[in-house]
């Protein structure tokens, strides 16, 4: 088990991890895990503040208080809507996240369309939500068939048009894949799916506001996305619905959201949405260059640092903050707890599920061995790192590699 | 239709409108509409202002600053957990809202226990989040009995018992009713669910951190309940699932909630609902007693100011907050609208679904007539409610009431 043999490294270096404790008191904390969480923006935090003290009623309300609030989730709507050129407001239904938003398009389609037939199509890559809503789909009669990327980690749309069947009511692909950043075909899958006339269904969840995003440019018929990838809070997402769509709720009630979701809405998490929408349609290029300036400098100082290594990132089709690398013959769990001490947070995606050692099936998926797979990272940067924190990173990065290899069975074998 | 008819209302009395229009600068507004939502108490605003300000990771990350995110996460729960008196915080899992609760809970053991049986027993008188998501599975082929409530509003517990059959998996009753404030036996139908060995959920939106709820006498395996309701943001609600309880998640994905709920977590409105919980659980008491003086000082002065009503909350099994009351010979809505351009907020469930004239499910249940119905309006008390409040109201009402009747042809007719 990785978290339980990388506790057992961090207790064989207790001295060292203790003099980087200490060392740290004096550090600032590094967040190149973007993926996992990004800070709220000040502009954001400034309107959510407003918003808690602005005392809103609730939107559904007829009284004017109702008003007010009403046109406080009218307003974020039309932003959200603007940074994924949808073509109304109206089009964009407010989430809880980009699991409901994922699990809504599903099994809302699913429950609408089971009268058409019950075949759906995927991809081997995507997202627990965009699985597992599958998953229970196909324990009520769906079938489902699942296509394979190539080693590059990308579908291949030809792969998509095959398996269409007569009976397949939806197709479910990624835009970018949140463990290699790998970005998918989508407007030529959009093609297909337009020509055969079975809806599409993009989990957007980490591209919406971090790589442009046109829905009626991609011809999708549903796009889910969250509000945390582009500096927004989280528990707040959102999924776009193509007009005239045939989709049912899962979440039944009330008539809020247009009877497309019902339950009082999250206004002040949508409130911050709405602006860190507004910001994200302002500065996109700005920070897509900002983060693909260091993701090239880490990939270009990388070989300096430390050797043996795979990176898992497609080198033009994929999201410009992410980069995955799979150091060799160690455990990236260890890593990660390694940096944490040295107060650099990365991710890694060979995570124990349930106490065992399951490598990442999207690693998997583009060719990794399982133990290439456990030892990968993945880096994303944001708005707030600086060339700085690469430098910083890259010698932690060196230190810790070279500590782990030296204690690393598979190594010794190698060498 | 009510709402133009109401506008036509305000159209006729324009002079008299923009007379209270200009008064109402000089005038404070008075939320009597606590049942759709209540202001943050302060120690809650300085919470999420904190937690905002806080920059809190992913707490699912593993590194150190995703640890003091699940720190955090779970200190809430604690919070939550204690104010229902669950056994343990591990019982209690966050949702988006009461809708999502009520959803999760009756289609979650819908879904988990179809081999037993497709049979569900409920009231007349349930909110739309229960009626609709019990309509969407009886569209699955799940069968509903739908006892009846008294003239007080209230389930006898002996339908209860006659309505489980052996295919029974699940009933779900109301804690307390959202229009009229009546409490429902609860601890007695628990009893009998625990008999029958038949699941209990329990919708207690509208009661939790309101009146007091413990969990384990009421006997319940599942309870709804939202945080906006006793101070708290909304967007947040939470679901008590009794240990072992078979249920399935309706939200896929992750293994957020200990895999009993997909989807990064609210973790700001999480964290403004525990600091709810905790000063609803020190403070309710002190609020009861606020809010029932307030109400009973309305029921007391109220035949000072109009006559001809019916009051449709039950004087002894009811929220102490609300007092719902009908106005015959005229339209609540018109109350309410032109209540608020005097600067009092008031709600009526009379409202118009789709543009129809359709009254509430739940008045015609207690015995009302459509036109009694109609006239309805519901008053909930908060912590911010005064006496001049109550004062303010009643004159503003018999205002109201003496215009509105002055057109009113049922009125006319009848004198």
């Amino acid at each position: 088990m990785a978290l339980p043999f990388a506790k057992h490294v961090k207790q064989i270096f207790k001295t060292r991890i203790d003099f980087f404790g200490k060392e740290n008191q004096f550090m600032s904390h590094i967040n190149l895990d973007h993926i996992s969480y990004k800070p709220l923006l000040p502009e954001v935090k400034a309107a959510m503040i407003d918003a808690i003290n602005a005392d809103f009623a609730n939107p559904s309300s007829q009284h004017s208080e109702g008003e007010k609030a009403a046109a406080a989730l009218a307003k974020a709507r039309e932003s959200v809507a603007a940074l994924i050129n949808a073509p109304s407001p109206k089009d964009v239904v407010f989430t809880s996240c980009g699991t409901e938003s994922v699990n809504q398009a599903i099994k809302g389609v699913a429950m609408a369309k089971a009268q058409d037939g019950k075949h759906i199509v995927t991809s081997n890559i995507e997202h627990n939500a965009v699985i597992r809503s599958l998953k229970r789909l196909q324990s009520q009669g769906y079938k489902i068939t699942s296509v394979s990327v190539d080693n590059s980690g990308r579908v291949n749309p030809k792969d998509v048009a095959a398996a269409i069947k007569d009976d397949t009511i939806l197709v479910s692909i990624m835009h970018s894949n949140n463990e290699t950043g790998t970005i998918q075909p989508i407007s030529e899958i959009g093609d297909i799916c337009r020509e055969k006339k079975v809806l599409f269904h993009c989990d957007a969840v980490d591209s919406v506001g971090i790589v442009p995003i046109d829905v009626q440019a991609l011809g999708v018929d549903l796009l889910s996305f969250a509000s945390n990838p582009f500096y927004g809070p989280t528990g707040v997402g959102g999924l776009y619905i193509r007009r005239g769509t045939r989709i049912f709720p899962i979440l039944d009630g009330g008539v809020q959201e247009n009877s497309k979701r019902a339950g009082t809405e999250n206004l002040l998490g949508i409130i911050g949405m709405g602006v860190a929408a507004d910001l994200a349609k302002r500065d996109l290029p700005a920070r897509m260059a900002h983060t693909l300036g260091l993701k090239e400098k880490l990939i270009r100082e990388l070989p300096d640092y430390i050797d043996e290594y795979i990176i898992n990132t497609h080198p033009v089709h994929s999201l410009p903050e992410l980069l995955s690398v799979s150091v060799q013959y160690i455990e990236g769990e260890s890593v990660m707890l390694m940096l944490d001490d040295e107060g650099i947070a990365v991710s890694t995606r060979s995570a124990c599920a349930t106490g065992s050692l399951r490598a990442s099936h999207v690693l998997l998926s583009i060719g990794l061995s399982h133990a290439d797979a456990q030892g990968t990272l993945v880096i994303t940067f944001g708005v707030d790192n600086t060339e700085a924190d690469v430098d910083r990173f890259l010698k932690a990065l060196q230190t810790t590699v070279t500590t782990l290899r030296d204690i690393s069975p598979l190594y010794q074998k190698k060498n």
